[in-house]
């Protein structure tokens, strides 16, 4: 029997291999020491002019070309086919690519655009990407587990191998969208980087020497590369958020239950303390918009059990609208929550500066800032550190347990935990509720303060406490699933690029251990020999983090999407701007 | 230390004498041999002419009367009072009276109309019951466990004893709403009778040979009486359709999330498996409505974070009603599925002649109604079961072992179950999700046999296999619980009443005990020896039930409590015309 080394070298050779010769890459590419960025100038020098104009269209933009019949879907799902190919040889961001079933769905569209005058639906001919949790017919699903190769979830001999399609995979085909690849996960899913038994490690476009984030980390990598022109992942912890912080992407943590995860894979399935969710993931705001819009138009309440009947609502679109509008001309105002530190995990220079920014472009814009001081999130963490371990790894040491492969050290879940019982479920459940109601009052409680007359409008705070992380050093996770434990709205917000000129630590810092330590609230990663060492830090630490993106995220109440969006297309060139000309 | 039987007698007792002198009954109400119906006449003895003018307007009306100031807030108290007292004597369905606190709140709410010549708000001077589940300040919660007498929720000397209060009260006083008395429960909620070691047993006002129905069964038995216009119950497996409809009530079971639960009293706080949910009941369509839509315009959402941000949808109420007038005037259809029979719970004749009512009306008003063939419901008991047992008893157990009492016989959960690990309860929360998309793509599957080009808009079924049960003798529990695994919207709708002269078992069915004998689908039940003897049935089981409320249920889809409630609001007058015909 073949090793599970040989097993994930195969498959990783297959995905090579799936790509078209004419595509592949004659030339080794450089290693991250000699070039650390190959976005932009360097992927483009494998493209044509046309295959650039495209790709760099935003997929809203693409979405109006292709609708109109101004673009035809064959040539817009080739150029992505093509650029997704480089991508995942400078990356490593791709588990599957069925570029020629993607060009043949391609001709269709163009045909019945060609019949009828009219496209297919809001996003005929639209690549998009997806995670590999997602079934697609005639396409495997691997989920990063070498045991899952040639089976259906692990498996083996079941019928819906390579047969089943997810409910978004329907809903997404139903409106015209292209599928033509999926992406890479970390193995369990349960990690904030992206590595695997089968294509080895997800490296960040924008500077090889980080991790691309995760889990939803191919995602995030392949549409920094401009490979895809937005997609899908999951978060159940940050997953979404993450890796498009970390590719200076935006990246939307809906609430459960308003985009349907009916049929697709995942880790722990039927975990029900904190639910993974499905968000998109794309260069611009109103891109996210466009795909979350659209799929609730498919009513996924009737197609999955737990999506709930809330159609996109223009009426909140309208009502945040007149805020903002109402701001501009000074009849009215926003007011946001700050929250530069949790009290848990430091932040590093470009992130402070991130935050900075954040800051002056909401002073700039004439809102109210408050500072966000909630009930602790160390509760927060400690919640979802429990609810990721309630089946004590049973789960993810089953998958791993089917080829017998090594459980990468990055994972958060222990091998060998405590599985606990129905009673210290509930209690943890009730923990949750309880801490829910503690952050909700908290909120409520802010009208006193903002002087608006409600309260705060949503606020900001760290994504992580640094840029884009080092392989093997995302110690504190802190900031992000506290917003799971919430079931709030969150947006990963790209600001500026981490720059070893200005993102130096403090001279009196420089070799603090209490300052670069981070104390870890995980206690799965404590005791791990993850943290940087004093002497590995200061001025070589900004060296290389340079080029790294840096993001925040915005947080929103549970359910408030359409309003977050809302805020999102407001903020994100504003932000945009002060890092211009902050930066300067 | 005093015996648990004498704490539950002192509390018994307690709850007697805090009952005025001047509305206790002198002579002792005659046996239920003697006097089987204890509403209208009888308790109208005991009652003024105004205040029988009163409480025998239902609560849409009374808060028309109140709010105009038409009737004084005080009055209105005084005579529910009295009326609640009574009922009381009758039918031991309180747990708690604080009489002189909801005259005091009467009489402020009547000083602010006098001033403002305006209402508090739309439930302005309106009685309302709760089940012993909220937390009043100043009154205390038993939930029927001799243990948590003196206590908050068993804990002893917790700063929330007669302090808290629960979401849903801080709400119903924002809107006007008095409250006056708590109802009886059965220990646990875990049984739809409604029995305890405080107040014993709480009889069927209709007929006191049989149960009230449970676990809101205090609720039913007290509005049945009119000793309260409408109250809120919860329903985890049919504690609110079971006693509404045994009451001859509308009750309504919302899907999880409309209606806070947040700071009740509740078993098995933390399962997450099946949510109990809280819903209203009344003898009329129009209350619960009233009621529901009050409560959602205090946005709950904002104060409980199981609540879902879903307003009152008028929209829905709208389309609904376009569809009514359609088939009144021939231009649409309304389409209904119809399940007379689940397979597993035989029917008794007058549940079959109420579900034949049901569907003569729906024919007689031009509705197609089709018959209703979904996933075998018995999958959902299953379901159902395990999740009402997935601590093994152990919430129940220590909730019992505060007091050393013992558990009433009826109690569908085992003292001594097995607790499932959370890969088992994942496992469950797996199959409940399979079962609840089987079920949603069946519904979706009826649009081809409506002929109105949608799936059925509802459909009706058993709501028990008999009309109000006998004490131990309620048998199958399958028709509620399968709403629960749903989350659907589901409604008890009255009938007709149990009639001896017509409703007898087929001749060749008499001592039939394949007929009589219930597949019982709870394990938990399994064995045990409540099921009625061949010889104790027909003519005497026809007498025993004689003048018994027979309901059944409406079901709608996740969150379609608008549409439920205006299609209740259609059918409730015709289903009750066509049963005064049918019975002729």
């Amino acid at each position: 029997m073949e090793s599970w080394r040989d097993r994930g070298e195969a498959k990783r050779l297959s995905i090579l291999n799936s790509i078209p010769e004419k595509w592949r890459l004659v030339d080794p590419v450089p290693p991250a020491t000699e070039l650390r960025d190959v976005t932009g100038s360097y992927i483009q020098q494998f493209l044509t002019p046309r295959e650039i104009e495209i790709t760099e269209t935003d997929a809203a933009g693409i979405a109006a070309h292709t609708c109109t019949g101004d673009w035809s879907a064959v040539e817009v799902t080739e150029a992505f086919c093509h650029r997704a190919a480089l991508a995942h040889q400078l990356v490593s961001c791709l588990h599957e690519t069925f570029f020629d079933a993607a060009i043949e769905d391609a001709k269709e569209y163009d045909a019945y655009f060609a019949k009828h005058k009219a496209p297919i639906g809001p996003l005929h001919g639209l690549p998009v990407s997806l995670k590999d949790q997602f079934h697609i017919k005639g396409v495997e699903t691997t989920m990063g587990y070498v045991g899952w190769i040639n089976t259906f979830q692990g498996q083996q001999g079941d019928p819906r191998y390579k047969t089943e399609e997810s409910e978004l995979v329907r809903e997404l085909r139903a409106l015209g969208a292209v599928l033509y690849c999926k992406t890479s996960v970390p193995c369990t899913l349960m990690t904030p980087e992206t590595i695997n038994n089968i294509i080895g490690y997800t490296w960040n476009p924008k500077n090889r020497h980080l991790s691309c984030g995760g889990s939803s980390g191919g995602e995030g990598a392949l549409i920094a590369l401009r490979g895809s022109p937005a997609g899908f992942g999951t978060d159940i912890g940050g997953s979404v958020r993450i890796p498009a912080g970390f590719n200076s992407l935006y990246g939307l943590r809906p609430s459960a239950g308003r985009i349907p995860y009916e049929k697709a894979a995942n880790s722990m399935d039927g975990q029900s303390t904190i639910l993974s969710v499905i968000g998109p993931i794309a260069p611009t705001v109103r891109s996210l918009e466009l795909l979350f819009k659209v799929v609730l138009s498919q009513e996924p309440w009737l197609h999955d059990p737990l999506a709930v009947e809330m159609p996109w609502r223009d009426e909140v679109v309208e009502t945040t609208k007149a805020l903002i509008e109402g701001a501009r001309n000074g009849s009215s105002k926003l007011a946001f929550g700050l929250m530069k530190y949790d009290g848990s995990g430091r932040i590093d220079p470009p992130i402070a500066r991130g935050l900075k920014i954040v800051e002056q472009t909401l002073q700039r814009l004439g809102h109210t800032v408050i500072e966000w001081t909630p009930p602790s999130h160390d509760t927060a963490i400690e919640l979802a550190d429990k609810a990721y371990q309630l089946d004590g790894g049973v789960d993810l040491k089953h998958h791993f347990s089917l080829s017998g492969e090594s459980q990468p050290s990055q994972v958060i879940v222990p091998e060998n935990g405590t599985e606990l019982k129905a009673s210290e479920i509930a209690a943890v459940n009730v923990a949750k509720r309880e801490y829910q109601k503690q952050y909700m009052d908290y909120w409520n409680s802010t009208s006193t303060l903002t002087g608006t007359g409600r309260p705060v409008d949503a606020f900001f705070c760290p994504l992580a406490p640094h840029a884009a992380a080092k392989p093997m050093q995302y110690d504190y996770i802190g900031y992000t699933p506290f917003v799971n434990v919430l079931d709030y709205t969150s947006m990963a917000i790209p600001v500026t690029f981490a720059d070893k000129r200005v993102d130096v630590r403090p001279a009196d810092h420089a070799g603090d251990s209490d300052y670069i330590q981070w104390d870890c609230k995980f206690p799965s990663l404590k005791g791990r020999s993850f943290g940087l060492q004093a002497n590995q830090l200061g001025v070589d630490d900004a060296e290389i983090y340079d080029g790294a993106p840096v993001a925040v995220q915005m947080v929103g109440r549970r359910f408030h999407e359409e309003k977050i969006l809302t805020l999102a297309e407001h903020l994100g060139g504003e932000i945009a701007r002060e890092a211009y000309i902050f930066g300067k």
